[in-house]
Parts: structure tokens; sequence; C-alpha cells
């Protein structure tokens, strides 16, 4: 809708069969054709719901509490609106949309909320965690592209919880970054130690946990490693790895497993292996290959599958930078 | 669906296809049929509108970002989320279908963010107003069943801005509620003193604000003297008066105008009438009858309403207590 062309009509005597689309028209003022698209998308969606629903005055002003508690649990630390997000099942479809990945790529999942911008520097082979976290565990990885490359100079961000199921975050008083790293790979990829992780439940303690529970879901996540891989050049890849046969492996709170992700942790059992890297045999090893794709392989598979993806809609929006448009 | 014969899917390899399904089998486990009609229609429009737009990852961070600070701007007197709501369109739209009126009763309206539970009780006659809020007005009301039988005993909440368009919670200090009060009506009706409301921007300093501004949308609602009407077995009346005339009358920014509130704002002439109610002449008069419903009468309604909405939306939901639940 071309904004000299808008005439936003009287605004009056507005019910639930005509309020939608008098909203749409006051909301296409903008120039930004890709802000109208969301808007008028989202008062769609938004006002079907209620209508769908027949939402009540009580459970509307619940769901204002209750967004308005999301919104003050959040602080430097927690974000409570990504975990809902996340337990919604939302955070793990954007991320699928706008990170595809093709056949040999490692596949990402979600961020989730306990990524930090502190971690500290670490050279090749030391330690992420400080004494006492847990089970000593040595990574050894590889990092490569599509084609079978090694890429050195990516900038490798690790983070986990210690062996209580807890982020270096949620202890009060926190004043140094723990159990979380970032490194730097060299032709051989990268290696470091850190501590086995294990299944945690995600903080329960604010309106998510409560959402949780009454919709009697469990708040678990099976125990993962994080990783989020970035070079100039690579799509940057967010992903995790999951130990194979945790008991929350297949009913993740959050949803993040993938079968692709799932790693098989050995036992160090080499003497000369442990001595090389520091270790003690009995100590665990995991081992993984990971691969990036270019900015190019993923935006053009990106495109590809918004395309598809809104045919199969039955969408006739027009697309721009491979992501719909408000039509002139 | 039955809560003992959920068999929870192993939820792994989550895509754009097949996570909405997933999250709403684990979303279904709670006994409450209601909740889980509320939660499957919630997460399905949520990733509907997610996959309509293919949401990017950047916008997702904004829109966690800006529902995080709405959140964060409420405070006891400050409701950010009710004006996301009421600029959104969903509050007239809740209202409406909540509160559906029969020919010859009162409409409703928007409650807005500005009632409050503090305000001050008032004789018949008194000023809601301390001196100096405004140019003086006159209120002379009835209020009666939709048979035409004067309602006594109704308590009437009636709130405004002054005439610099604020209301007393929007200054800094505030200690004692001003610009309203709590009344009840006799058999004849009830009447008070205040002054002609004026129109004012919304709250245009927090995110909401910020949202407006980049759709292009003004902030302003029309001129109008908020009221709510309750007694045991009739259904509560949230409404307001517009004056006629009013240069936001056809925009406000919250879709609360009602062609059947708009008023005519008289000018006291006759010196008796206004001796008699302590006013000079040249003083603002604002005659009105209001006319509430029955619970029962309301309710039917609603009820019926919900009935033929659903119907046309093509739903077979069941319906318990007037509104759609999950089926067995």
């Amino acid at each position: 809708m071309d904004p000299s062309k808008i005439t936003i009509p009287p605004m009056m005597d507005l019910t639930d069969s005509n309020i939608t689309s008098n909203v749409n028209i006051i909301n296409s003022q903008s120039p930004n054709k890709r802000l109208q698209y969301l808007i008028t998308t989202l008062v769609t969606h938004l006002h079907d719901f209620a209508r769908e629903t027949r939402l009540t005055s009580e459970e509307w002003m619940a769901a204002i509490q209750f967004l308005t508690a999301v919104g003050q649990k959040c602080d430097d630390i927690r974000q409570e609106f990504i975990l809902l997000s996340d337990t919604l099942g939302l955070s793990v479809l954007v991320d699928g949309m706008n990170h595809p990945k093709p056949p040999g790529a490692t596949e990402g999942t979600v961020l989730g909320p306990f990524h930090t911008h502190d971690a500290q520097h670490f050279e090749i082979g030391e330690d992420i965690c400080s004494p006492g976290k847990g089970e000593p565990m040595l990574v050894l990885c590889t990092v490569k592209d599509t084609a079978g490359k090694p890429l050195e100079g990516v900038t490798v961000d690790v983070w986990e919880t210690d062996d209580t199921g807890h982020y270096d975050t949620q202890y009060p008083g926190r004043t140094t970054p723990d159990c979380r790293g970032v490194l730097e790979s060299n032709d051989e990829g990268f290696w470091f130690k850190c501590v086995k992780p294990v299944p945690y439940p995600i903080p329960s303690d604010g309106p998510v946990g409560k959402m949780l529970s009454a919709l009697h879901r469990h708040c678990y996540r099976p125990a993962h490693l994080h990783f989020k891989f970035k070079k100039a050049g690579y799509d940057e890849l967010v992903t995790a790895l999951y130990p194979r046969g945790d008991p929350y492996e297949t009913s993740d709170a959050v949803f993040g497993v993938k079968s692709s992700l799932i790693v098989d942790i050995e036992t160090l059992s080499d003497s000369t292996m442990a001595e090389k890297y520091s270790m003690k045999v009995g100590d665990h090893l995991l081992k993984w290959d990971f691969v990036l794709t270019t900015d190019m392989e993923s935006e053009e598979l990106k495109n590809r599958l918004a395309k598809q993806a809104l045919e199969t809609l039955g969408s006739t929006a027009k697309l721009e930078n491979g992501v719909p448009v408000a039509s002139e």
C-alpha cells in the first residue's frame, strides 16, 4: 500500500468483526514495507487468537500480568523472554529458518539464555573451567568447510554448566566468567579441557517455570555443551553437542536436540594420549568434526527455502532480501 | 486429548514443519481443557506468524528486547502491556466479545491503563477534581436497566485527565487521587462536578511510543470521561463518553470511540439551574442516560454470539461456560 494513498477510514464502532482490517490500515502508513508486513501479520494472528479462543477479560488480564512478570524477571544476566520463546518452540523454529544447513554441514540449535559476551579468551589446550567444576573432559575438534578444507582463525565460543547443572551466571555474586571461554581454531582445529556436561533444569523460579508447571511439563534439558562459531564469510553457527543416552534426550524442555548432534563420550584409555594432553587415564573424551557453511551457501539455501515455504503456505507476498514484504 | 492417553513422541530433529504439532502434544498434558485450548491456539498462531513472515534472528531478538522493555516500563501505576494491547486493538476486541450489549443498552469501551483502585468516595453533587484542574463541568446522569427501571445503589467509578491531558498518576510524587472518584447512584441517578475533558497523548516515552512512531501513527486519544458501573446482578459496564467534534474522534490511538458514546456538551445558560447545582452560568453541562444489562442478559447474549462466531470460523470446538475447550 503506497503510504501517500492510504486513506484512514473513520475509526469508530470497532467490533470483533471490523477491528482487524482497521488496525491494519492505520498500521500501514510507514514506508517500511517489511515492518508493515510484520505488524499486519502479527495483528491478524493476535486478533484471530482472541477470536478463536473467545478470550475472556480475566484471561486477558492474566496474560497482561504474565507478560509483565516475564519482562520484570529479566536483568543483565537473566532473559526470561528468551526462555519463554525457547519453551514455546519459537526459538528453534526461528533458528532453523535462519540458518538452514546443507547436507554434511553441522546443524544448529537454540542459543539459549546463558550465552554471555564476557567469556575469557583461552589458548588452544587450556581448561575453560576452574578446578572442582566436574568430571574432567578433553574435547578434540576439527572445523572445516563443506568441501573438507580446515578453517583456521574461527572464533569458537564454548559454554556449559558445572556438575550441579548451573551456569556461572546463575550464582549470586558472580565476578568472573567460568565454564565458558573463547578459543581460536588453527589448521588442525581446536581442543580444550572442560567438564562432562550434565542435564539440568531451566530456571523455574519465574513466570516461565509457573507456566511449565501449569502445563504439566518438566523443565529439564538433556546434558549438552554449547558452541558458537564465527568467521568472516561463513554463516554463524550456534549449536550444541548432546551426550547420547540422556534421560531427557527426547523431551528437551526447549526442543533443541537434533539426532545429528548426539555424541558418544569416550573414556581416555591410552596413557600416551592422556599424557600428551595433560589428562588422566579414565577422564572423558569428546571428539567432533564441525563443518561450517559459507554465507553464500547459507543465503542461497535460506532464500530457496523461504520461497518454497511461502509457496506451500499459498502466500503471494513479494520477497525482498529473502523475506516477504507488504505489497505496494 | 485424554491426558492418560498422551504419548509424548521423541522430540528430536524439530524443524519449521514439525515443531508446532510436537509442541502442541507436549502442551496437552494438563487436565485443564481450557488452558490446553488457549496454549495450542497461541502456539499455532505464534509459529504461523514466524513461518509466514520468515522472521529473522535479528527481528526475533528485537522483539525479545521490545517485550522486555515493555515489561520493565511497568510499575505500580504504569501498565505498558495494557497500552500495547490497546494500541494493537486487542483490548477493544476482548472487551466487545466479553461485554456485548443488546440494543438500547449503553455500549462499553476500553478500560485503558489509568483506572486506579484508590479513588475517593464522593457524595452525589461533589466535585471529583481539586480546584484549578480545568473548565468546570456539571454531569447529570440517570442509570437504568433495559426495561427503564432506575437503578439505585450502583457504584460508579469516574476518572479523567486534567486540562493539560494528564491523569493524576502521571505526576511524579502523587500522594492522593485527583480527577477521579467513586459515587453511588440513587433513584434519580447520580450527578457530580468535574472538568471538561481534553484530548491527550497516551504515554509515548516508552517502547509503545517508539512503536507508534515507527508505524507513523499519532498517539492521541480524543477527549473523554471514563465510567465504570458495578452492581450485583448486572454486567459490569466499562465505558466512556466522548464530546462530539474532537480532532481525534475518528483516529483514536486505542480504537475506543463508538458513535453511541459521542455526546454533545451543553452550556449552562439557566441561572436557576446553575444556582441549584452551585455552578456558574457559562459552565459546561453533560447529561447522559446510562442503561445497564443484567448478568443474565449479558451471559445469554455472550454465549449466543460465541456460538455464532465459532460457527462462522468453522470451528467445531466444544463450548464450556461460553468458551471453547480442547476436546477429549
